[in-house]
């Protein structure tokens, strides 16, 4: 599964995912210390700041990728991974904004092994906090020009965030259509998954290097990086989200195949599956329910096309083209082999 | 009810507002076409630009208000108003966000007499289309930049923007743990309303005032005028909801009292009954179930503490404030006369 793709330095992944970690999470409490504004209290709790009840409690379950690219992409363009800060914080809000509300929309019970916003605070309030993170995002990118970013380069930054957030809700929407149809095609899938995964993470490489002061031919190709990153990142979810292990993935095994969803392995399974064996997956697929012997059906299905292994060489290329990108730009050579260190992970991952 | 304060000349309201609304409208249009982006379509039903299956349908019910109040304040500073155009169109879009999540969030049915979005399109669609409203919005608003507004006064806009959404958000929380409560003071309502109308309204003519190049105090002085005229039209809003006519307001009489809804003159009630006749209002405004009976009954219990006199007043306090604000400024006196005659309007009418 990963020839021709080197395994990733763990250290150094974990090395460059705590580095940035604590001051992110120091910068989103401080954007939600709002007195007088009640309502960030779900965002607290959302983001396991807070417990139901508003004690404080742990922090966030997420592995916060996105910030760590907006600074890793500002430290390699030579900017200051200080003045991106507002632009790291902003990203990690967004991403949540947008939990929050897919959570309603999926109807999602539990994330990180918490229960969703939604199941505590009722949907109503859950939609408006999902909307006031939003909002705060917006805010606390701008910022960046309290940081010493000019301003036009925070406009440009805000240009590039909001156009990635229209991608976001076009890939929701696309997703949310998936689920009442029979078949989607692979075009259709990538489409999906351009936009509703990767274009936040080049949003966040892109803006990275807008905040660390690089030219615009330079910030096309981080941003592009971010992009193929972002594919890759999605299609090894999904396989995760069919092979992944309970205990690492803190979700039941085979939940994509129970929740019918139409991730990278089931559309390049009904494209290459034939007769049959292609009605079978689609009569399972066309039925509500959701029995444990049609997993195991599935499953078999899916291993008589190597749909996994598909799926993995497409993360594979994804990354490397993600790499690829970034051949011709001059960059500090440490942040580069960090990049590449995480491109490596998003394909190897195993959570 | 009118003592003190003239009956507004409908001519110049019919003239202000029919001025700015087909570039508006033009520019919202603009702002929706975006090629490969479908989930518009939700926008473009919401608008009623379209029907439900997408064929080409009259235009948008609402008259619009906050665009004419940041083209009015362009022009009153002596800005040009195509300079701040992108700005009134993001208002007005974000408006609608807003009205796209309030509509799920409070259930309703209609809007403007047609079915509202989440019952065409479903709660998860109309979630998502909200969200993209709000993004097109925000993208939209930086728009300025390309017809000539500097960078940095662009950047100010965008955080007086977001600022007010923040208060948006917190008084759609506030409206909506209202719904929990029995009680709500005068001064918990006045917050609510702050936030959830008034807030937007003084971003239109702050954000009006800075595309026109206004100095810090001006766009200050604009800013905080149009958080008294959105107050003044709040609690308007809130004497038509339970006094006006179903043939003016395409709502029907007394919905605000059906619903139980706490605007101003039930506050003012519950603080001005004593006695039984507070625990009859008290016992009505307990009980979810809302027959005609109760309906004349709190009708009754508002008229014995002069409630709708109460709120017109205070209604005309607010636009009173609202002109006496503008007065130390210089401003094009054709605009002024404009905002004045825009306040008179406000606690004048009747839909």
């Amino acid at each position: 599964m990963t020839q021709g793709f080197a395994a990733p330095d763990m250290r150094r992944v974990d090395d460059v995912l705590s580095r940035y970690r604590q001051p992110v999470l120091d910068g989103m409490r401080a954007a939600l210390d709002r007195p007088g504004v009640e309502h960030v209290r779900y965002m607290r709790y959302h983001l396991g700041f807070e417990d139901a009840d508003g004690r404080p409690a742990g922090t966030t379950g997420g592995k916060m990728l996105r910030p760590a690219i907006v600074l890793l992409a500002c430290e390699a363009v030579g900017g200051d991974a200080a003045r991106a800060m507002s632009a790291a914080v902003a990203i990690e809000l967004l991403h949540n904004f947008s939990l929050i509300h897919d959570d309603i929309e999926d109807k999602s019970q539990t994330r990180h092994g918490r229960p969703t916003l939604w199941t505590i605070a009722g949907t109503e309030q859950a939609i408006n906090a999902g909307d006031g993170l939003f909002v705060i995002a917006q805010r606390t990118l701008l910022e960046l020009a309290d940081a010493g970013v000019p301003a036009d380069r925070v406009l440009a930054a805000s240009r590039m965030l909001n156009d990635a957030c229209i991608a976001l809700c076009e890939g929701q929407y696309a997703d949310l259509g998936f689920e009442q149809r029979e078949r989607v095609s692979q075009q259709e899938y990538e489409a999906m998954i351009a936009g509703k995964t990767a274009a936040l993470l080049g949003a966040a490489a892109g803006i990275g290097a807008i905040a660390g002061g690089a030219d615009d031919v330079t910030v096309a190709a981080l941003a592009m990086c971010g992009i193929r990153l972002g594919m890759a990142f999605q299609v090894q979810d999904d396989v995760l989200g069919i092979w992944g292990e309970a205990s690492e993935t803190g979700k039941s095994a085979s939940d994509d195949i129970r929740s019918r969803k139409k991730s990278f392995p089931v559309v390049f399974a009904f494209d290459h599956l034939e007769g049959g064996a292609r009605d079978a997956l689609a009569r399972i697929y066309a039925s509500p329910a959701s029995p444990d012997a049609d997993v195991t059906d599935v499953l078999a299905l899916l291993d008589s096309v190597r749909a996994r292994q598909a799926a993995t060489s497409n993360a594979e290329q994804w990354a490397a083209q993600a790499i690829d990108t970034l051949r011709p730009l001059e960059l500090n050579p440490d942040r580069r082999e960090d990049l590449e260190a995480l491109a490596s992970f998003f394909v190897h991952r195993r959570s």
